[in-house]
């Protein structure tokens, strides 16, 4: 199977699971993404993508600033 | 290997293969995306990401609407 694991890539430059087994992504109405997972279970993030590679399964997901 | 195909998805609903073999995909400075096969082959898109599903190989990319 060639789902991937999603990270948050914080500021510092550690790396958090978000959601494993990744396997839809798609832009959400509030300028965010979607990510479901191979078992349904499904995220929505208010970030986007900072970059991928789809051979190393992994995709990092940067969060939009909340703080104005 | 977990690399996708990147197709142009048209207004019509059809789909056009951009890059086949797609390993690495990011954003690029000028709000578009970098695309990267893994035979190393390199293409650039102004535009976004309409959805992928990592399972099926998938990766649909809108183009940016030039016509003002």
């Amino acid at each position: 199977m060639c789902e991937a694991n999603a990270y948050i890539l914080h500021d510092d430059g550690t790396e958090e699971l978000f959601l494993g087994a990744v396997d839809l992504i798609e832009p959400n109405e509030n300028g965010g993404l979607k990510l479901v997972s191979i078992f349904g279970e499904q995220k929505i993030i208010d970030g986007s993508i900072e970059r991928m590679s789809l051979v190393n399964h992994k995709v990092l997901l940067k969060t939009r600033n909340r703080e104005q």
